[in-house]
C-alpha cells in the first residue's frame, strides 16, 4: 500500500522538479492501489479543470494498469479502444503521457501519479523525478 | 432463458482455457438477454477497471444484438456511429473483439460473456471455448 | 489482496446456504478492496437490477469501510447523511444488511460480499456462512 | 485567490491537529473558491471512498456559500432542500461538520476545507485548527 509519506515525497520533488525547470503551473496528483486519491496539489495559476486533466491521467493509468504513454500509443493506433475505455472506466482517462506508475522495487503496483500544466513529456519528467526521489519505480508506458 | 447453470459452464471452460494457454490474466463476464448480470470472476492480477471492459463488450454486444467483432468493423469504418450509440447505450460498449453473443441450439438469443485481459483474438477464443462446452452456439459476429 | 480461489469459495459456501435454506433467488457480489469485482452469481429467478442491489451492498461496505448492517444504521439516524454518502461516492451504496466485509484472521481487509433477494437478514447469513467456510472473518457492522 | 502555500499551511496543521488528538484517518482536501481541489491528502488507513466525502463537504460549502455544519442544520430542518441540492450541484455535498468556509481577513471567500474520518466535530476542529494557523478565518456555519 502506497503511504502517505511516500506520496508525499512524490509530490514534493515533482514540485520542485517543475519549479527548478520553469515548468507552467501544474495540477498533481497521486492516486493509490485502489484508484483512491492519497495526495494532490495544484501550482498557483492552473485553469479550473487543469486538476481533473491530472486524475484523468492516474486514473487512466491504474485503471488499465499501464503508464499513460502506452495509453497515448493506443489511441494513435486504436482510437476506437480508448474512447470506448474512457467511457468504461467513467470517463476519467487522459490517454497523453504525464500518468506514471508507481512501483515498489519488487515490481508491485503501489498507485499512479498524474501531471498536467506542461508539455505532456514535461508533466512525465517531473513525475518520474518523483517516484525516483522516493526510491521508487516509475512505470511511464514507454 | 440463460441458467446458472449454463453460465458457470461457460465460465469455468473459458478459465481454463485460458490457464491452458497461458493467457494473461481475464476479466470475464456474462449476461443474459435482458443485459442484467449472471457470472463474473475476475483471475488474480487483473488491473482495476479490467472487469469494466470486460463488462463493456459484454454489454455492447447484447445491446446491438451483434458479436463485438462486427462493432470493431464498424468502429474502423463508422466510428461516429460507434461513438454515438456508446453514448446511447449508457457507456458500456468496447467496440473490440472478445464479446461473443450466446445462442441456443434453435439460435435464440441467451446473452453474451465479454471477456479481457489478452489479446482480443485470444480473449474471444476463450470466450468460444466456453460457449461450446456448454452446448450452446458462439456469435462472435465475424 | 483476496484472491480468486478465496471468491470463489466464498460464493460457493454462499449458494450452497441459500439453496439448503430455502431462500429466494438470490444476486451474489464479491469486491476486493480495491472496489474491484472479483466473482459474481445471479441465481435463475432475480429481477433485472437485483445484482445492482447486491453490488450496492457490497460497494457500500468497501466505500465507507463499514459492514451495511452499520450503514443501515445510521440510515435510520441520520439519513441526509447516508442520502449524501451515497451520492459521494457514485451512486452503488445500499444501507441495509446483506453487505458484509471480508477480513482476513489479521483483521486486514480483503474486499465484501454484498448479497440480495430475501430478506436482509437471510442475505447476511449467507454471506457470514461464506466467508466463514473460507477460513476468513465476516464483519458485518453490528 | 487561494495559494498554494495557504492551502499547504492549511493542510500541515489539519494533519498535526489529527496526530497529536489521536483522531482516526483522516481525508482532507482544500477546494479554491472556484470549487477546484487546491491540495488533498488522505491518512494511511482511510476507507476507499472516504476522500469523496470529505470532497463532498468541502465542495458543498463553497456551492452553497455556507460551512457545512449550516448544510447540517438545513438536512435535519428541511431534508428535502438538502437533497435536491446536492443533485443539482452534481451530487457532491455532504451535510455534516467538517466543511469549513476559508476566508481572508477582510471576509473574502478563498475556498473551502473537508475533513472526513473522526467524528463530524472532530474532523471540523482539525479543519478550524488548520485555517486559523494559516492567518485565515474559519466559517464552520455555525
Amino acid at each position: 500500500m502506497l503511504t502517505l509519506a511516500q506520496a508525499q515525497a512524490i509530490l514534493a520533488t515533482a514540485l520542485s522538479h517543475a519549479e527548478k525547470s520553469g515548468f507552467k503551473p501544474l495540477a498533481i496528483a497521486v492516486l493509490d492501489a485502489r484508484g483512491a486519491q492519497k495526495v494532490f496539489a495544484a501550482q498557483d495559476g492552473t485553469s479550473l479543470k487543469r486538476g481533473e486533466i491530472a486524475l484523468g491521467k492516474a486514473h487512466g493509468s491504474v485503471a488499465m494498469g499501464l503508464g499513460s504513454r502506452a495509453l497515448h500509443k493506443m489511441a494513435q493506433e486504436r482510437p476506437y479502444f480508448i474512447e470506448a475505455a474512457t467511457h468504461a472506466v467513467g470517463g476519467s482517462l487522459v490517454p497523453v503521457p504525464g500518468g506514471v506508475l508507481i512501483r515498489d522495487t519488487n515490481n508491485m503496483l503501489l498507485g499512479a501519479i498524474g501531471i498536467s500544466g506542461d508539455t505532456s513529456d514535461n508533466d512525465e519528467a517531473a513525475a518520474v523525478a518523483g517516484i525516483i526521489a522516493a526510491g521508487l519505480r516509475a512505470d511511464t508506458g514507454a
